[in-house]
Parts: structure tokens; C-alpha cells; sequence
């Protein structure tokens, strides 16, 4: 294996697509932090929109690993970790270098921007991935290199485009993702099918999704909430694609509050909203295949079940494969 | 990510599981190995029986990146690269950190053991996942701390003992995998479904198995050559388990030199062979089950085909996932 700059932004990535899909609005980052003699010092990523970017999660990371103050542990907010990095860094990030898989933000908001904080700690070089072209957050790359870091682009750049490519979706009006849950024999029906910590995966990205897709048959014979209750979230709106717009009012999803539920012949009410999953199978799998940006797949490593996908022709290309609990999940690209 | 003793231990461990299958005799191996102040100096593996061990390619590569001296890249024999790293290290690996799947080998043979030569290069620890219980190769932890390395055991040792299973199921008699090739709608027809590399993949573990045993009805339909050729390897015997025994003797399979062919009704074969490699779907499947200790499949990500796996019910472990090229690759026991 060679041990280069691609390793090292390769693990940044990897770290970051485990929270693809949990990001929003923000998009999914990841950062790596070397010290002088490269040690890998961290690896974190953002987690949630509200909450740290990856640089600073992996400056907290890589503090705690140098001086084993628990106490920065303890802070949670950006501005909070923010401060005590100024306060007491120490001169400790003199010469280390950063890999990051999008160019570190420029935005002053609640705390300085992390291009400025990566300054002001004098780290040698940042190697970045993905240029930001988002106009609130971008020319990171420019302060960094005026204030006198050495600054490497397009590292792993195709990767770091793929890491990107829900944001930029998003920014160009919405991001729509298809995920479905199968066993190893492609069967989707008999029973819950995803370990527990795919659940609370799903349950994340229903928590800041916009819309919920999801077919009448499902509806009719899965009887479901579709709510985010595993991680106390907020349940998004439900757009049920069924031509017969009869249903059994106690079918829990009707039932839980401040969330609006459409059922509809077709899939105009899209444009309404910016972060879409659908949840399906086969029939939903066609059904939806023109609006589809990228397809989630949760696969247990199970024989089971009786029916699920069949008489589909498709290509994808595997963006991420990552093995997590039991399950197996793969974000890909229709190709 | 909590960077840690694991954290390395796993490097080793995915560098070894993309050999698996192709170091017959000899069990699969991965070794990393860091500088005094922890930068990751290599990641390597065993490649194939008769080449370098894990740590002598980890050293090789090391070496390498220390010095620039591109002369030790081209030597090949491990007596070689044992003989220049003794000559040439120049103290260079004192106190440096070595991480090993397996317990480093304790052999005197065409080389002095790896254990001798991580001891006469002055690494200061050694951190080893599983032991090794091969009364020829055992004893390496022991020759360590006999020269003063210290040497931590069982990191990651449920890891390391799935990556070993193989070799261990090996030396107690026989090793048998059942290999399969399918796409996401778990079909397993029409035309080939595998990416090149994972054809490639399939040849290297042909070349190095005794046995290669398929079903009638594969034999009679694709009429394959079952032979190792996209890696100039050789061709391992054939178990054919049909129950009428006429066949077609222009079947490419028939005529490739240096081969036996079977044609049997039963498995009892499979007790005069030491690594077997099963091939086959879903009916090959059901009728092997009692005798498979791991399965390995191929996950291309397409949609296609119209039959394949069902009427199954199993589920199991997942030992080590990852892409190559386009295709997953999944290295799986049954539970």
C-alpha cells in the first residue's frame, strides 16, 4: 500500500461518508490532521448542520491526542471549541499538516471561519479535495495562502466530487435519494430486513429530510410511521404515490404531528422541497428512476425472504461501500 | 475515529484480507509499521506462498520510503531482501512499531525468521493479533522478548482470528470456500457478471487451490475451461457433481493438461484434497452447505438477469468487505 497523500485524504473520506445524509444542509466533510513528523494526530468529520465543521472536530481530536485535556471534550459548540483552541493551542499545530476534503470554509458567522483558525494555529499545508463554490463559504484556498499556508488542491478530487455531490445537487434546487433495504437474494419483503444501527441511520436522514416518497402499496400493507422516533427527530412530510387515494386514516404515519401528508398520482410535489429520500422497492425503483440523483442500499448479509427486485436493467458506480454493524451499505450512481 | 493500536492493527488486517484466498499454503498476513514518532512507514502484506512474509515486504517498503534507495525495490526473493535490510539499515528502524496479524515467524529456513530479523533491526514493540500455532513457524512472540522487544498480543484478536480461519481450517485437514458471482438482484445469469479484476481475483485462488468442484448443470451449459489462465497459474482438479456421468469431452474443462476430472455423484472427494474451492449458485449451494467453512462473493452493482439465489434462508458474518474495481468483494461465514 503506498503511504502518500491520497492515503491520508482517503481516510478523511471515509470518515465523512459515514455521515452522508445527516449533514444537511450542510454538506458531508472530512479531515484528517498530521503532525510535523506525521502522525496521524485525527480523523473526524462533520456530523450534523448546527454543530462543528470537520476541521474543527479534528482540531478537538488532535488537542486532546497531543495534551490529554479532557476538558475540550467537554465542549460541544463550534464557538466554544473554537475559543479554547485560540486560548490554548499553544503553538502545538506549528508546522502540521491537514488534509480536508473540501476547501476549508471562509464564512465569519457565530465563530471565525476554519480557514482563518487553521491559520491563526500556523499549520505548514492543507491539502484539500473539493474546491467551494458555495458563495457564503468559498476562497478558504485564498486566506489560507495569504496567510502564508502552503495550500495543495485536488487531492483524490473525483472522490471528494462524489462526497460532494448531494451539496451540489442541492445547491443547483434539491437532492433526491432512492434507499431501500434488501438481503443478499435481492428479497425486500418478510419483516424487518436492516440491523439495528442501519434503523438509526435511516432514522437520521428522515430527520432532516424535507420529504419522505414512499408507494400506497407500502403504505397499505406495511401500516408505517416513517417518523425519526429512533433518534428523537422530526418526521418529515409524506408524499405517497397511489393512484387510489383511499387509505385507513389510523395507519400511523396520518397520526403524528406538524408534518403534512400529500397522496398524489405523481411526482410534481418534488419540486416543492430540496432534501427528498424515497423509500421503495421495485415497482418505486422504476417509478421514481428519472428523479433519482443517487441510491442508498442498507444490504443485511442474509438468504430470506421471497420477493423484492427483479426485472430491472441497471449500472452503477459504488461512490461508498463501508461495512457498519451487520449490514453492508453502498451509496452508487446510476451510470 | 479513535487513532489507536486498532486503528493500525486494522490497516494490517485489510491490506491482508485482499490476499486472501491467493497465499496457499500459507496463511494470509498484514503488517504495518511506524517510525519512532508514529508516521506509518508501510502497510503490506503476504502476497503468495514461497514470496516475503507480511513483515519483510512491510520492511521492504519502509526501507524504501526512509531512504529512497529504489535498489531494494527490485529485489524479490525474501533471502534478498533479508540480506540487504541486514546489510543496509543502518539503525535505521531502532525503536520503531511493528503491527502483525500473525505472530512473526520463529523458522529458520532459506532466511533467518522474521522474529530474528525485527530483534537484529532493534524495533522497540511489536504489537501481534493472533498466535501462531504451527509448531514450525511458532515461538516468534518468545525470540522477541528474549532480545528485548517488547511485544503486546491479541490487538484486534477476534479480527485476526477470522483472517486466519482459513489456514487454521487448513492445517487441521482441509479448507473449502464456496465462491459465487452475482449481481444486486442476486442473479446469477446471463453472461459474465464480475468485473475483470474480480475474474482476475477468481484465477489467482484457482491457481492455488487442489480442487476446483462445479455442478453438471453449469459444466453442460457454459462449457467453461476452469483453468487459471489470466494469471498464467495452474489449473486445480475438477469434482463434477452430477448424477448422470455423460458429458460432452470437447468441454474445454476435459482438455487442459496436467488435470484430473471427476465426475461423481457425492462429495467424498473432497477428503483427498487440502484447499477446495466450490463454485457455483444457488442449487450448488444448498448441496454443499454441510461441508463449506467460508463464503466469498462477488457483488457487481448492476440490475440484470432474470435467475439466481432463492428459496434460501441463512445469514451470516461478515468478515472483511471491500471494493475492487467495480465490484464488492465480501468474505463471509455462515451463523
Amino acid at each position: 500500500m503506498i503511504i502518500n497523500h491520497n492515503f491520508y485524504m482517503k481516510l478523511a473520506l471515509d470518515e465523512a461518508w459515514k455521515y452522508q445524509g445527516f449533514t444537511y444542509p450542510n454538506p458531508a466533510v472530512g479531515c484528517a490532521i498530521l503532525s510535523p513528523s506525521r502522525e496521524i494526530l485525527a480523523v473526524e468529520a462533520h456530523h450534523r448542520s448546527g454543530e462543528a465543521h470537520a476541521e474543527v472536530n479534528a482540531l478537538k481530536s488532535a488537542y486532546y491526542k497531543l495534551t490529554n485535556d479532557a476538558y475540550i471534550l467537554s465542549l460541544e459548540t463550534s464557538a466554544d471549541i473554537h475559543a479554547y483552541l485560540i486560548n490554548n493551542h499553544n503553538n502545538m499545530f506549528n508546522n502540521c499538516s491537514l488534509y480536508t476534503t473540501l476547501e476549508p470554509c471562509s464564512h465569519y458567522g457565530k465563530t471565525p471561519s476554519c480557514a482563518s483558525l487553521i491559520s491563526e494555529l500556523s499549520f505548514k499545508d492543507v491539502y484539500v479535495g473539493s474546491y467551494d463554490t458555495n458563495k457564503k463559504a468559498q476562497n478558504g484556498n485564498t486566506i489560507l495562502q495569504k496567510n502564508g499556508v502552503k495550500v495543495v488542491s485536488e487531492i483524490l478530487h473525483n472522490e471528494c466530487e462524489n462526497l460532494l455531490f448531494p451539496f451540489k445537487k442541492f445547491l443547483e434546487g434539491r437532492f433526491v435519494f432512492f434507499k431501500w433495504a434488501q438481503r443478499l437474494n435481492a428479497t425486500t419483503d418478510d419483516g424487518i430486513i436492516s440491523s439495528h444501527e442501519s434503523r438509526v441511520d435511516v432514522h437520521k436522514m428522515r430527520d432532516v429530510c424535507d420529504l419522505l416518497v414512499i408507494g400506497g402499496n407500502s403504505v397499505r400493507v406495511d401500516r408505517p410511521t416513517l417518523d425519526a422516533r429512533l433518534v428523537d427527530g422530526k418526521a418529515p412530510d409524506i408524499l405517497i404515490i397511489s393512484r387510489d387515494k383511499e387509505f385507513d386514516r389510523n395507519i400511523p404515519l396520518f397520526n403524528v404531528k406538524n408534518r403534512k401528508v400529500f397522496v398524489e398520482d405523481n411526482f410534481s410535489k418534488l419540486s416543492e422541497y430540496k432534501n427528498i429520500m424515497i423509500e421503495g422497492t421495485s415497482k418505486m425503483y422504476e417509478l421514481s428512476r428519472e428523479y433519482v440523483d443517487l441510491y442508498l442500499c442498507y444490504l443485511a448479509p442474509t438468504f430470506g425472504g421471497s420477493s423484492g427486485f427483479d426485472n430491472i436493467n441497471d449500472k452503477f458506480d459504488i461512490l461508498n461501500v463501508r461495512q457498519a454493524d451487520e449490514d453492508i451499505i453502498m451509496w452508487m450512481k446510476r451510470i
